[in-house]
């Protein structure tokens, strides 16, 4: 499972209009550090003129938040990155990360679902990951009938969804069935349309596994922005104090280098 | 599908110890009408004194309750009736009915269930019936986990449940699939241990069919007292103003005149 | 409290391009029976050709509904309706009545809500329906953030809603509070813009009272439609079974006899 | 705001039948570090053999967590501290800790509650604590209403619960109101029954100021354990694996140094 180097070029851009200062979290620069390099740029401005954009420890895992506070103006931001990773064996999960990948979280209520997930899945680690990513895949349509306040409970009574709902389905039911589960936000090459894209992240045999139950884009090529135990922990932007604004455009970019690989669903893929 | 006559014999002694004025309501009486006759007797005491108990329609489908106006003491209500049932084909699904049975309700909730349902069950309303009722019957663990405010949605989650709950998430699921369901509250000969028990009711082919997907009792013999869309409207008692009170003893008898028969879940069995 | 006869003109008109055999019911004929009259007529049109309307009893309380099977094509529902009410007192309320509105339903768990009732409100019954009032008036505000899966507990926290809302906000509070209380859906001369109208009926001192938090009409000039637990009870349109089918347009007029009254919300309204 | 050195003594004493091998988390350790110091012991036995507990960071703030993989026999897990705080100011709130605390979590869902808050707080963030804090006080009755899975919307609705709860609502209403709120499980001297305590902590001027809104014990005594979003992240133990068990007794002691202080619920209080 040692994987081959290989990299990609990610870029994004939100603007927005800002009516009243406001403070802004986000989070779009790629995780680095171990075997993942990155040669990255983020430009924030407001009315075109340069604003400042404090670098600040991401909650969980690694990975990096950015905090912007906004005067009223038309503000950009503005990143772009080309990542190169090296070969390097899948990172070991750590005590402290798995006793929090099995915790309920907001979005993953693990412990509501628990009796569903008792009921429906067992056996080895890899084998219940295996038959929720199947059961996940076959109960959702995808559809956009979610909102920013549906849970995993939602959404398996709604049978349908989006990339977010999707991840945290099946990170619930994996948590639930007592096997450490969490999100990556990523960058995912391949996607189409092009977005920003959440999958899920479990603990098997010692390592983390991504698992995407949509197979919208190849595991391989994916670039890990955030890691958390839902989307509240990841959300690209967050809203820090109140302030009047509007997005007005969002465009991510997302190139592997060389050919997109194939993503054959049995085989485990970690993400560095 | 016309019924041969049958009866039975049921008796339910409720005891309160009731310490400041109370109103209740009971449903314990048997629906007669049409085919169903009953020889039956309730007294209502307070410390041995015969109290009053006003009959009134119960909200749905035929039905009565009894109004009590409890004064201090020790409350016991006693009803006990010999019930006889004439041979006749199954009541016809009205269109009232038919529409109030597709409506959601407090722990049935379908409109939230409906892409669940959509995502599981299809083709003719037989078939949807007879799929929900095996799904539930396997994804269920008979346990007293639930309370009185759980739902069919939470029923689905915990995996688990009392005859309340597998009959709310078939009444749930076959309502959520557009076939109309609803309860149905009986006394049930043959239940161990025994209690008032709480069934489903579809309409399939323009008659309403007994489901029972604890498979806990014969459905034949079952004699119906309440019909509702949910527990909520077949209580078997409900206070209507507070008071404070103790429930100190609850017993309920049902006998079938005969054998009890068998049940085979693929049979289609009406209640009159 | 005897009111003086009174009547009004209302009409509603409603359009859809229906793709495949589908089952309707309406609720949009007033209730009519004991003091309310009305010269009436409904028309069903599908392509221009009359189409046929059953009409079966409402699940609650009298009214009417219309059962309509539509086959593909232009489908046009039309209702007029001159109503004229007699001078009469109101309508006592009956012990059935009484039971069913004291029991949780779909939109209004007033199970779920006991607690936060016991709280904040108490003393006697048109205590509690006063204080509910102003407490939804003043929580709530006037914007359309629910859909169709909104519960009361839903708008409490979401603090916002439209008439749905706050009648289903103001009845579950109230049975909350141990008061009988349901809703009427009305046509409501002098709303704006006009559109069809939820608003709470409430039981105090043995007689049924109309409450309407949001205050957007003169309770005396509504004219009922139809009475129910909440909304699942009294919407205006139900599908009874699947069908592709777009709702085009929807208009709604009700218009009162002379002018419009105006509303002291401290002073009791029934509808007859 | 600078306090005065201080200190206490802790214990806890958690018995358990273990029937099957079973790896738990336990978080009972005080947090210590900068201005805490702590003279403590941790033993854990199983059938009075000495037994390995792996000592892991907690996932929040500092903090640790204990893993202990328990066999089958008698486990007990004993923890004693002497617990010596200097004088310091309090702690600054840091960005990153910042924007998790406005995050919403499992059991303070403040994404939902943003309406309801938004109706009824306001004003400066210390009028906002100050007011929620009054708010939960009087409208939660101190009772034992709720389970593991209940959340701050439950309560709200509930109006009744027991620290967790109270914390919980705290937490969720300041949080939604646009102010950082997390929880802190504490060791509380002079609590009665002693047990272990959950408290809010809520960012006020660029410090963590304490808020128990039970005031059942004095806030400047309390000794921190965990510190995390809600009670998911500080459980006092946390089963990993499954396993069969039997809690059989459950012991905790804190006292404090010197005569227990008063608490101003209207004077801020910081947790070193």
């Amino acid at each position: 499972m040692t994987s081959h180097p290989d990299g990609g070029s990610v870029a994004c851009t939100l603007d927005y209009t800002v009516d009243s200062p406001t403070e802004f979290v986000f989070q779009i620069a790629v995780t680095t550090g171990g075997a993942v390099h990155a040669d990255e740029r983020l430009t924030v401005t407001v009315d075109d003129a340069e604003a400042e954009a404090e670098t600040i420890p991401a909650s969980h895992h690694g990975g990096r938040q950015h905090l912007v506070r906004a005067t009223p103006g038309a503000l950009r931001v503005r990143y772009t990155a080309t990542v190169r990773r090296d070969a390097a064996p899948p990172r070991r999960v750590s005590a402290p990360a798995r006793v929090q990948a099995l915790r309920p979280s907001r979005y993953c209520p693990s412990d509501r679902m628990a009796g569903f997930a008792a009921r429906r899945f067992g056996g080895t680690d890899a084998e219940i990951v295996r038959d929720v990513t199947e059961f996940v895949r076959g109960h959702l349509r995808y559809a956009p009938v979610s909102d920013s306040s549906t849970d995993a409970a939602d959404t398996l009574l709604a049978g349908a969804g989006v990339c977010r709902d999707y991840a945290h389905l099946v990170t619930a039911l994996v948590r639930a069935s007592g096997v450490p589960a969490r999100v990556a936000a990523v960058y995912a090459p391949g996607l189409a349309p092009m977005d920003f894209h959440l999958v899920s992240e479990v603990a098997v045999d010692g390592v983390w596994r991504i698992v995407d139950a949509t197979g919208l884009a190849p595991r391989a090529s994916m670039i890990r922005i955030a890691t958390g135990r839902d989307a509240a922990d990841v959300a690209f932007s967050t809203l820090l104090t109140g302030g009047r604004l509007t997005m007005t455009r969002m465009e991510v970019l997302a190139v592997a280098d060389g050919d997109l690989p194939g993503d054959d669903p049995g085989e485990p893929v970690s993400l560095r």
